[in-house]
């Protein structure tokens, strides 16, 4: 099968390697839609995340949709045609997080795409039967691929304790930006508005049901959120944008009693948060590392309408075409909101 | 009635007063201990904490137990020779932080000795007696004093969801540092933690049932951490000192998963705080302002010997002393650990 | 002002009464629309229920909508012609459950049309203002009076726990079942089926929103969920009819690990329960008495179009004809679902 | 080696097996305790339990401790001589259940002595190692065995909430009231009371550290319950009797708002409920399957002194004495409160 491989920092090519066989508990799918995630474009910009470094040839990728083509002879909840989406992470099942449902933590996971591990920019995959979760009839590969992401959304909607009747803020507008607003908005958060700097990113935001959004380029965020509260501050803010300034707004923007999720990295790995007025507010802080047992909650959310994840994509690229497709997302990240690549009809 | 004022910084004196008519749903409390905060502290070494800025003369102190001496025709459940703990903050019981059990948040509390309200260095004080907490037989108004910096121990030890089978680390063994350690273990922390930087406070630690401590003068206080988990780190943090290094010393020593409450005001308003480890590590972070609903739970504690606060106290001051009081207490940091005015016997 | 009153079982009439003069913290309300429950039903046909016996003349009506006239002069948040839901009970806001956010089972309440409490089957009433909430432009007064039963549709919602990517069942299609059904959708739940044995209650249920229904006279309820579930039985049941055998259909359908919530009182004080079966999936049980803290959500849910409040009203009787509207409710539940009186225009 | 099996309905014979090979991730353990259970009492008795039915020979028992002999190779945190509680169910770690931390309810779960699984009346077994939690020094075998009924009454404390500041009444003092009776003292709740109609064990209750205790074959339960509390009942039930009788008194003894945690399966299927009553006070009631995530926690507790595991066991039968140690316990319920089997030295 084809393999698009990283050979370097800013260098994409092709191998052919094997079709795995799928172990007694495994599928093998043929995948149609993965989609560019901001690790993809990190480790291809930079050659490591933290301790996670790049040994080329090495396979970017987890954001998988595609279809069941065999199946191992011990999985019984899926058959040949089904069409999937995949949870690119597998868990040991024992340590205490594992037990305890938190999954995610779990200090022996394999996760597609973080070195050594490869990912999945490749025709085919072998993957644990149980992490692969079937799609209804109206579900597309395409928004399967997007399921990953989408749970990002979730999970940071999910700690936050999102619910109706609260206002909430999401800092940044980028695709997980996007995806934490449509995932409080499916929980029925009425209330939901989005900051960014980019007009695009914004526009997007409000297509995709934004409440209303912020333009922290020539607003003032603080005293925009407040006018749109009577003063009170939100109840709720997710911080997908990563830098400083906007995790110190998302503290000074909250309520009494309110709760900051925070989700994005910053580049410096310190930030200078405002503490005494954290105390003052008696807020919470969670923070969030990928996600746990979201994938059919954000599946039914999509199949019943709640979240529009086709219109989150503005770019779709061929598999041949991945040294662009690459280069593109990096270097137009104010128009390509979210970019997907098609492996395979 | 003798009412200690402060007369400007640095500066007590005593004014007399009438003494106050209880109202129907008050009580009239002659008091006979009341405790030593830090806010007094700062007020009387500062003239302000924030916007509350001392107009003198103003009364200082919050943290009262006495016995009741008359009772308002409405009360109930008190009745003159109660001896009583005071819960220092009347709130308005209609705003949405009163009615969902947040009262502590309630923008319309009184709160004693938080300018422009007056404290209770005095001989007397009409209360409201919802808010005024029987004694049992075993419990001394000198500990229902102590009932006030406890409720914050205890309001801590909730918000971070202590409870039996979790190694907890406590930073700072100041009075806030010890009264959470002995919350954690009245709620079934076996192994507690204490750091601090100041050998006696550390000893007193010890004397009061922490497990062990680390002076953080002289060890590395995350490798210490480290080695007394197995080098999982702690699953909660209750950081008291208010420092930006024990701030950082709590994100880096929690475990994964795991919970860091902060209590402990800084001198500056930021703190630079490793986010992206919080987030690699999943980290919740609570932060407490006061308590609520915590006093019948903390003198059961007393009552019930799970609590020792008898021996928290390090100094105790005659109501005639009271310059003296606040200059040892502030002068003398590193031997005076908890002091209390005694207003009568 | 016209007030009906109820002058012994079964017998409605009319008095005349002075207006209210509202005190510093209430407001004067013109009534426009009160609701007729299903308690009101109970003491028109009973006398009584349970220890609360009626003593004629006697005022019920408790769910009301209308206009502000005059305000007291502390009140801030109202002015005259704000339109208001009101909330019916008073509460004392000291004791321990109002202390902590449960001021449902606050035993000092004071509550519309509970003896010996008057009810609001009149032109106006004298009502405390935090107790009045403002209803958007796009919420009628109609749908104002209906806030008090949503409320507890929504706090059967979130005691359960109700969220998206579940399953649940609601047991009776009459008013309370209905704003279940209507509560869960607004919190996300996209499948919610409803049980009743009334064609005419079913037919409502899928009008407002519910996704299937199932007949009890004619379906094996148990048996229906699970097909519904792929023999998984469901996240979440909210029992309303207040029969044993709803209440045994509710054990029996749901999932391991699940929650049933139990809103219907029954005729008979005790039922019969499957425990051992509840046991053997470890269930939850939660119950409900009246409600809290709801009132601004569900005013929101209402505005923001989660909730059609308007469409569940299926008879409008005059404040004149209050006698036949009494009857009426009684003998005809198989049509009327929910009925209304409308005081004024 | 030597196995006891069960032959029939009240025969105990012995065979010879082959010691067990542990697999890879497996530890082969000596067994020198194991505690008999009521459930091992009533397959004994009946031959079945709902419909697991025992097909002879048959290895009854599931609470067992020993010491590691061999280790396979793939295990870490074990070593041979380390002595272990043995957690007696293995999980499939995929499924919905086992994901989200709540394994307890695995549907694919296979637990000794559970029909068809075999149970560990034997002298060695081989067990997944992560399922083998090592004692510390101070903590024997015999209490290791006694690590699995201990972890069934934290479950319930814990599905409870039980906290410092309640008052909690258990039903029953059995071997499961007994340990539930003491988890909640090890969290923290410092008025327990218990409730039997057999005096010895309301005498084992007091020296295990209850509270006080209620002998409801002469006492009126619900009236002591509201002495105890001053009228207002308790918050957390215990319910491990079973009987309808004391279900309906911790329901009745039970405190607005508070919580029933029904632990005893009962004879007949059905239980008759005060459902009414449960609605009037907004009571939860949770029920519990087994237990999760406990042992670590459990062991410490024992470990740290909270829970005095080795008073409980009254009667210690040797293994060449099977036949009478099961007659006893079924026979000699007044007296023996709790019965284990030595295998070994």
């Amino acid at each position: 099968m084809k393999v698009a491989v990283m050979n370097g920092v800013g260098k994409m090519g092709y191998t052919e390697r094997p079709i795995p066989q799928p172990k007694d508990d495994e599928v093998l799918v043929k995948l149609e839609y993965v989609g560019i995630c901001g690790s993809d474009l990190h480790f291809y910009e930079a050659g490591a995340i933290g301790g996670h470094v790049v040994e080329p040839p090495f396979v970017l990728g987890h954001e998988p949709g595609g279809t069941v083509v065999e199946v191992g002879k011990d999985v019984k909840h899926l058959k040949v045609g089904d069409r999937v989406a995949l949870e690119p992470g597998k868990t040991c099942g024992h340590c205490e997080f594992c037990k305890s449902g938190r999954y995610n933590l779990c200090p022996d996971v394999i996760f597609f795409a973080t070195p050594p591990v490869d990912g999945v920019f490749q025709e085919y995959v072998a993957h644990e039967a149980d992490l692969c979760f079937k799609l209804p009839d109206n579900v597309s590969t395409l928004e399967g691929a997007l399921i990953e992401p989408l749970a990002v959304g979730f999970h940071a909607a999910n700690q936050g304790g999102a619910e109706l009747g609260q206002t909430a803020v999401v800092m940044g507008a980028g695709c997980i930006g996007l995806v934490s607003m449509m995932a409080l908005r499916a929980k029925g958060v009425s209330k939901v508005y989005v900051v960014d700097i980019m007009p695009k990113r914004l526009e997007k935001a409000v297509e995709l049901g934004a409440t209303g959004v912020v333009n922290g380029a020539r607003q003032d965020v603080v005293k925009e959120i407040m006018d749109l509260t009577e003063g009170r501050g939100c109840d709720l803010v997710i911080e997908t944008a990563g830098s400083e300034i906007t995790m110190q707004q998302a503290i000074k923007g909250a309520k009494k009693g309110g709760t900051v999720v925070f989700v994005g990295y910053s580049l410096k790995d310190n930030a200078d948060i405002p503490m005494n007025l954290a105390l003052d507010k008696e807020l919470t802080f969670k923070t969030i590392f990928r996600y746990r047992n979201i994938y059919p909650m954000a599946i039914e959310a999509v199949a019943s309408g709640k979240v529009d994840l086709r219109n989150i994509v503005t770019d779709i690229f061929p598999f041949s075409d991945i040294q662009n497709a690459m280069d593109q997302s990096v270097e137009n990240k104010a128009n390509i909101v979210k970019a997907v690549v098609k492996i395979a009809d």
